[in-house]
């Protein structure tokens, strides 16, 4: 019986073990998606303690408090910070099997050297300890012990970056970059699409009066972008896109109905998100840009919640909405005169992972390696099975060894310990084909393979 | 190489082991989903041979000995007894890796002491043998025996319940109480439905000939199930219901349409029924009831044997039907005004099991631990891989620790050993985390997690 | 640690070895579905070097290439076949994982006695003594050295198999058997439906001018084709069939409106394949024919390459398109007046597989065992990970002793090696299950179920 979470936590075989010890374990992060708040670096935030770092605005975690029972006002209510790290500490026990008892272990000792078991007797002590070594870090302190080589924030289309361009000047080692991210140009039945509509023609010194002016508006501000350092958009598709492709004059009646005061309806809204999608994705392919397609979730599923406390406070779930013919269908569109950027298709119902994994060898043309990329476990998939059922249908479907790897996905700077968490994953499954005979025990190979996907492919691939 | 199923059976570490003999195998079993007849258990019902007892009724072998060839006639028809349970052994050794080969082995241990393999050698000697243990046994000893302290039937609202009112009276010391499952007030269509309103609102004592009437009629039976030990609520969705709101007036609209003699059209009855879940709804929350909604079966597939046999007689399979939308709008109308009941989603798709699984996280609202529950390895998902898969799921997504465990959703009266098979499963999982490192070997916080998810959670979730 | 693909290779118990060696490994095979070209068969083709063997029409590879960024030039473009050769030999380790890394070696060592690495830098000897013992072979020595009974062809009912007559009448110890595949007669929307129309008219000496006609073509053919041995008939199911009946107006209607040079709608195509096939459905099981759905493909998503390179060379993928209800009505359908033929449900996404398991099972009638089957891990799910959930879905669900086994689907000779593959993972499988105490170490009903799974299920259930 291994005790719980050594040095060679998840690392099942030897050879596991060598490769992450020897290859893995220190090699820089790419973090390529996150949500870090600019502003939080930008300031060198401290945090007041260990519930602010861990509670703060951690929603994986409040869901997880929410469904053993804790009340709202020890999660995010009005409770103390330390009844909230209680609450949390006495629930962890029972969420066996999850990946936030992993996390939370791993960033415990990780960042504050603490190797004791979370649970409601050794919290007063943790809360002491952790408080204790808190005060002397910050968020670049967090980030440059982590290691982390560059990150990626996500920005809206008419963020004016400035943030960013403070951290790029300042001493900091972690070079953050911005990512592009126009969901609200997606989102055009939202109530407030007009107005956000007048802050983008602001941003971009372009009147928007149409749907042409709207994509203009876009490209220039994927040039500021790009001057800025961004080479990755994110889009989120969370409706079914058109299956057919749109015509510039759809698009045009679409935009302008809706500018017109009327919502799309949900086909309506497809074919405006189809046509914005390959409009964008000329842009992109433009500047050598990845396009990053966030697929399958389902949003703000509680509407009484998410009006008390916002979007992204824990009330989604993966949507089973099919995807397959859609997805093609625009790829195709963007192949057809060879304007299809180097794109990577994130799947959040894992259902659909053969789906995905196979639909993205169909576009692969030689020009980059892994030009088309199957995104990793990430959000609600970002758990021990999720990754490995990952990094399995990857491997019999494609290339593994062109795997770009892993993302935080995350709000929190505490939360870096998830890409050693993944690298262990990595290192245990190559390590397993070894130990089964299922591939030569070639170290060289497999420690390229192991460097590829922790760390050089994402550099490459995303040119950081 | 471990002999076929020891005590150990399915436990692969010791520390599973020691979970399952030290702290499952002797709890009580909450069934809170059957269909056990009340009538047999009343009647205090014996059985004249083992295959009444086995083949009688259980659709599940029914369907493995037509996969094997076995000609109908020696599975529900004319045959004798002794023929099919012959036909039964025969074709038993063929099926390795079915949950039937390893529920009858341990029906066989536990029922009637007897550790021999089944086959066509053993098949006679077993026939004599359990036959003459089965002589002295009826359906309470059965109950009994099986150290069943609750068991839920299933019932229609317009049932009497005298039955459980004797059964309750009677020295059984398994509790029996009804559940209720009001499927034929979903199912408008059905050509019966207007001579089902008639027996409905006789039970009741309420008129009906509008929507709001059934609803008043619906909720009288709720009352009176209450007052009898009901705590919960059954509802197969076998349909997409709307994702729409439906308001009380469509609600009538529908409602009139069909008593006036037309069917309804799939999208219509889909309103209806979300219409009417959406009440219900509402009652049960008033009752503090669960609901527990069985969502993906595909019923009936095969007209001619329907016909010839009935329901539920083995044609039944899994539907790939998408429903995370509609059942979040369904959930979400609910929580608007704090109206939602405690609710299980029981999933028979697998492939559904993590849309579901976070769809649970979007509507736990910490009132009650697990208030949303992912229900338990059901039907055709009853099997080691289902129950592994389903526990994992489970705990990747949310809070092992506030599972409330398994169900027979048998016939049979010798389906007990599912609870068995199912907690060794349990034991077996988390031992394995254990022993690999992943989960502290704290044995009391394990043992409370299995004494939970075995008995305690149901009995303090339903209220029994 | 065990070396790299062994004689034991996946064999990982001593059970499974056993099983493997002393009754898996020296069994005939029949591969009954697979696109070998008769022609290539009929006049015993050579092959100029490993590139053409292995390079020349392998879709699979082509993907894999592709996938790690080599350029078409070196896939299907001018390259020479030795630089062919070496790109796919740097590429493969990078493929860990992918069943082509592994029956690529299988490959190696079955058919030339390699047991190198294949990497860069063994990529010239390989290269070398692979072509040197090429040299003394043919298609011939490839079919007859694996072993191979039976090989079915993949056949266009217009075919005129002549090239199987002279096949049949040749020396070659395999039996090489047509299957009927009329996917161009469901394709009613392909520009050349009407030319295809002439075409089979002028095969079946039938004129075709109506639905019925076509039908009568094609059942003159299915008995022409029965006559030179055919027992099968494949059909893509590549977009949603009708689920309500279509009456033999709706039909003749669909029919007239294509021919009249009006393209179906989606809904009218699933119309007219499901009449289509319900017909044809008929004409089969008077045959005694199996009829085998290949479900779940999404084709051609990539027009720019599929223009330039014609179907079938790499550009499909899987489909995620809702199934349960169509296909079950089709059955159904066939089933009410008892002309249901021996149905094989392939399933090309492995999130439906539960979804199909079941399905069968409510069509098994005892008429043969394993009536309806769940076909094998096909194409994209012929990998390890995808043989082993195809094995144990269907365990789980049915009889896994009535199971016919693998095909090739292949257009290579050289592809044999799949079938140990399956054999070693179906030998794991039982193996893995009685080291664990799951099922009895009975080594005769074991080697019963692998010599039928393997090769005499397959035998009787299509009377080959």
């Amino acid at each position: 019986m291994k005790p719980f979470l050594t040095d060679d936590f998840l690392l099942n075989t030897p050879f596991a073990q060598r490769l992450y010890h020897e290859v893995a374990a220190e090699l820089p992060i790419i973090d390529y998606h996150s949500h870090l708040q600019q502003g939080e670096i930008a300031k060198r935030k401290t945090f007041r303690n260990l519930a602010e770092l861990w509670l703060g605005g951690d929603h994986y975690k409040w869901r997880l408090m929410r469904s053993a029972g804790v009340p709202e006002e020890l999660i995010t209510g009005s409770g103390s910070d330390e009844a909230k790290f209680h609450a949390f500490c006495r629930v962890l026990p029972q969420a066996i099997g999850n990946p936030i008892h992993h996390w939370s272990h791993l960033e415990l000792r990780r960042l504050f050297g603490i190797d004791t078991t979370i649970n409601a007797t050794n919290a007063a002590p943790i809360w002491e300890q952790a408080n204790a070594r808190l005060a002397s870090m910050d968020t670049w302190s967090l980030l440059e012990q982590a290691n982390v080589e560059v990150a990626c924030t996500t920005d809206a289309p008419a963020d004016d970056l400035l943030l960013h361009a403070e951290i790029a000047a300042s001493g900091l080692r972690t070079r953050v970059l911005p990512a592009y991210r126009p969901d609200r140009a997606m989102r055009a039945n939202q109530a407030d699409f007009a107005q956000y509509l007048v802050t983008l023609a602001a941003a971009a010194d372009v009147p928007i009066d149409s749907f042409a002016s709207l994509m203009a508006a876009l490209a220039a501000r994927v040039a500021y972008f790009h001057d800025r350092g961004a080479r990755i958009s994110d889009h989120a598709i969370d409706i079914p896109l058109s299956v057919e492709s749109i015509a510039p004059a759809q698009c045009e009646a679409l935009f302008a109905k809706r500018i017109g005061g009327a919502l799309l309806s949900e086909a309506e809204l497809g074919a405006y998100q189809r046509g914005l999608l390959e409009a964008l994705g000329r842009v992109y392919a433009a500047h050598q840009w990845a396009m990053c397609l966030h697929i399958g979730a389902q949003r703000n599923n509680n509407t009484r919640r998410v009006q008390q406390l916002g979007p992204d406070t824990g009330y989604d779930s993966i949507s089973d909405m099919p995807c397959s013919a859609s997805i093609a269908a625009l790829l195709d569109a963007l192949d057809a005169d060879d304007q299809l950027p180097k794109t990577m298709l994130f799947c959040l119902n894992p259902a659909m992972n053969e789906v995905l994994s196979t639909l993205i060898g169909s576009f692969q043309d030689g020009s980059v390696a892994g030009k088309m990329q199957f995104g990793p476990a990430w959000w609600f998939n970002d758990h021990k099975d999720g990754n490995l059922q990952q990094l399995r249908t990857l491997a019999s479907h494609g290339v593994l060894g062109s795997f770009v790897g892993m993302v935080t996905d995350s709000r929190s700077f505490a939360s870096y310990p998830r890409h050693d968490y993944f690298r262990r994953l990595l290192c245990r499954q190559l390590g397993q084909w070894v130990q089964d005979g299922e591939y030569p025990a070639d170290f060289e190979a497999l420690s390229q393979i192991v460097r590829g996907i922790s760390y050089e492919n994402a550099k490459r691939y995303f040119a950081l």
